[in-house]
């Protein structure tokens, strides 16, 4: 497990690169859960089962990590710059992924429901599109 | 615990409406791991921890469940006419919900991620405005 805590003007921020199952006491760790403020907190997870109707038997996830540390640090400070958001947390995991486990965690808290919900979107967006992680499917057939 | 699980047109809906901590089992539960059709699912869970300032001790939910069942099946049909949304489960805290413990937890598999995300985001604003669930807060002070 690779973290990285970061504090943005008195806000936490976390971007974590798992190579072993994220488990529940983990993503404890990742995003405090005493937060003040008038928040609201959403905790995401994203899985995937399958891929054009055939079925994925496992995932693999490689990374560049010292520069998906920095894209990460750099979405986060983008989401920052749209929403008023008290902590973010991001963890993606690497390596060998089993079908419906989590591949990516992503927590926000923020006053407004709706800024965490928007802020998750466009962390899991850009995530996916600019983050150097790759993936592998291995297939049943 | 009182559950309802339904199927609509093979598609299967959970809603639930707890009177213990939402868990981690019996989420798996909610929500078969096993889809098909190349899916993502989003799971996302709420909390809440102070509301304008003041720190809260603990919530209080109280429902009338039969309307609140109605109701939230009604939200679920109507999420399915807007988005094509494979399982929809949602389960909803009633009584003492403790500081950092879920209050609602949402999930939803979908083919494309903005689908289950936009989803998630129509099915928890409906039921934070049209489910009969009343929320009392106990401040610190």
């Amino acid at each position: 497990m690779k973290a990285n805590v970061h504090t943005v003007q008195g806000r936490r921020e976390d971007y974590g690169f798992w190579e072993e199952r994220i488990r529940r006491s983990q993503k404890g760790k990742v995003l405090d859960t005493q937060t003040s403020g008038g928040e609201r907190k959403l905790n995401a997870e994203f899985t995937r089962d399958t891929f054009d109707g055939s079925q994925v038997l496992e995932l693999r996830y490689e990374a560049y990590l010292p520069m998906a540390i920095r894209c990460t640090k750099s979405i986060c400070l983008s989401a920052r710059s749209s929403w008023n958001l008290h902590s973010i947390a991001v963890a993606h995991r690497l390596d060998l992924v089993s079908v419906g486990h989590t591949s990516v965690f992503i927590a926000v808290s923020a006053v407004h429901r709706a800024e965490a919900l928007d802020a998750c979107k466009f962390l899991i967006d850009k995530i996916k599109a600019s983050v150097p992680i790759w993936k592998n499917e291995v297939y049943v057939n």
